[in-house]
């Protein structure tokens, strides 16, 4: 189970709720997912209108709503912006995003470290996405922070896990969930993060601009399962020279 | 549906039996992979003594039977194993697997196409494994082998798909099954193979040398799921540059 | 030429001083090395001891001296460390080394962005040295300093770039020289930061740990050289699809 | 120093001719590459017309042509061309080329192993260019081929070497030159090539088709012997966690 705070949850897949198509396709793709944390940025709310709202059409008894702070570009503007999340009533828990650069969407740990801060003290679950530093991850982690967020990739390539080192670092020094988030493109890259160790993984573009995004939430929902298992069974080491997989001294007619 | 030959399987995943730690970790690992396409080495086999046979055991009419001829090193030595499976009603299908190499186990090539070539006026439903050549499985397509094994990596080495770009041409220019053969050794490496467009993969020892078979096998199970249905699904372009998954219009609110 | 602040410098290559099998191997590989710049760190010289002095051996005036506040873990105990170092007479131009993290020896951001933020009140020529973090980078530019120090991989690994996609977003966006630091193992680690656009290499284990460093720090002498001519001189494009180095329409004997 | 049959030469870096932009370009790339056996094809010849011919102008006795069998795709073809260049006075040492496809143009296994086998019954000095098949590379060894030119990546890709596992199975058991062919993109990927213990490097189109050739040429040829100093000198070894550069216990100032 992954906890977060004081809940827990049986789905290791987070799911932006971003750039989908249509209402329809992001609903059917929520429910092919299994997701349980749905993620949003604050910014692109309309707080006053709930008509349309995916939030109450998707039952919000069902899912934890992790609003983002995407749009702050300095410390006190995202938590301004979490205040306002939490003034409506969505959730005490963000995901702590303060963006450095507007081509590469990269996070700017400065103002990330100084925002995280500011918000413990706030009493809000704090979920900083930040760069594959480990630096960084592991003083977040002894500031409070309750997960920690690092990018596989930046935002909307999708390449995949850039930095394997640096990742298996993060997972390896972590008391908190380590989630990894952007950059994910294929449900390779989702495995190999949970084969790594990770806690769970942040999808959005991933599957909301994929051809067609309902099969790819159940792709990615089955390659976070399958990463999660490996881990837990114990994959075969890299070797340099192989060995036969019908050896002399089989087991089987051996 | 996977077609070799005038069969058609539901599962896209070939396993193979041998080096299981004991018979009842190999039954169980194969119930949880949900093969239909069992390999072994025909060298290995007691063909006289089935008493305590898995062919048997797991009940023959419910897996197709892959026979190998590993342990061949020239053409005549992979026939003539060949024909003696046959010849014991184990099946006219098999994998020609000419060694070249007692270290790296890497397939020989001219052999290889020797041995299809002769197996194939046999009457056999051929399967060679290869290396990563596309020139090597185009002409043995062209000679009329069923399907062409290209290895991820030389076996037992656990380290995926070397050489993406040759994998690639393999199953962009194949009118037969791609089945990758060979290195894999985690969930995201048998992803990749499907994400990429090859028809199914063979797995052994990344199953039964994890330190937990059948719960790998269920996570190769899975993975292989995944990846087909990303490849169906059409994953999102590698970019250079981000793009917000929140961005300016998005659908949701906005 | 490369140069950082009003000083240039016509070799690309700057050599760390420590871990050397005895002086006069380092001295030999500085000398193959055809360094200008040579770093070391302050916390291990002594500096009441000029006897057996490298700075003084090696005639300073030949050489620019780049002391690191190695050893530092806040930004205080860095600018305590540049100014012993100022005092000394040692040089004011300054690599800004504060370590977050004793096994991988990666940089702590926050630290060092506050402690280059004070040197440069105080005057120094700052080199911080950084993760391949582009919004860092970007900022301790816009703060002043004089050159950006990122690393390839961690320090002593000998792994070389392991994020080519963060670097060059580093080297494409700097308007102050990009000087690769850490994690160079081998010479095709430092042709490729100086094909992809850096403006300098800083190495230290990869010489002085080799077998032979002297033979070593020609090698990589050689390989600086070769990574900045390709990247004046244009290198290929990557394609997807061979064409013929002997073309139907050549150029010789057509 | 490269030993092919029994002539030895001081550079390890053999140059093909084609595709330069013009006849001075290519002329100033030969020199500035310090090459001594300059490749060509055969089939782009006119070998009734001397009268621009590279192959005179160059003065022949300062470097070693070594003619390919470019535009064979059947070892009867590579066969007949290898002759015409012999009976044309050119050579009698061969470069064994036949392509199995035209896109990719990759080398047909099957052929080159015949082809291989003919010409040294034919009494031909022979390197036969193949993909990075390390059992094929032995049996052409074993054969009598006079070094194998395994292929970093497909011709004209620029890729670099896609699989350094192969190609290390191939030098560490070769007792003939191993000269790395085809897919060299970038200074680095010639510098690794050596590092890892090639004895050659043949390139083309990295040099000719580059912005700047003549200064590219100068750029390899450095990467080439940076890359053999570093094989000689011994790199550090690749590290999963960092140590100091500047460690406790330094040999400089202690």
């Amino acid at each position: 189970m992954l906890k977060i705070g004081d809940r827990t949850f049986r789905s290791r897949l987070l799911l932006g709720t971003g750039t989908f198509p249509d209402v329809d396709v992001q609903r059917k793709a929520v429910q092919a997912s299994e997701t349980e944390i749905l993620t949003f940025a604050v910014a692109k709310m309309n707080l006053d209108d709930s008509d349309d709202d995916l939030v109450s059409e998707l039952q919000p008894d069902t899912f934890s709503m992790l609003p983002n702070t995407a749009g702050a570009k300095t410390a006190e503007e995202a938590v301004r912006i979490a205040k306002l999340a939490r003034a409506s009533g969505l959730s005490d828990m963000v995901k702590v995003e303060v963006i450095g650069d507007d081509q590469t969407l990269l996070p700017d740990a400065v103002e990330t470290y100084r925002a995280t801060e500011m918000l413990l003290e706030e009493g809000f679950i704090t979920l900083p996405y930040i760069a594959d530093d480990p630096v960084l991850a592991r003083k977040l982690e002894e500031l409070g922070a309750h997960a920690v967020m690092p990018g596989a990739a930046p935002i909307g390539t999708g390449r995949g896990i850039l930095n394997p080192l640096h990742l298996s670092y993060i997972v390896e020094q972590a008391n908190v969930p380590v989630i990894v988030d952007a950059g994910i493109g294929a449900p390779s890259h989702a495995s190999l993060a949970m084969e790594m160790g990770a806690d769970a993984v942040l999808l959005n573009r991933a599957v909301s601009q994929a051809d067609e995004p309902v099969k790819m939430a159940e792709a990615m929902k089955l390659a976070i399962q399958a990463g999660r298992l490996s881990y837990e069974a114990g994959r075969i080491p890299v070797k340099r020279f192989a060995k036969a997989s019908s050896p002399q001294e089989g087991v089987f007619h051996g």
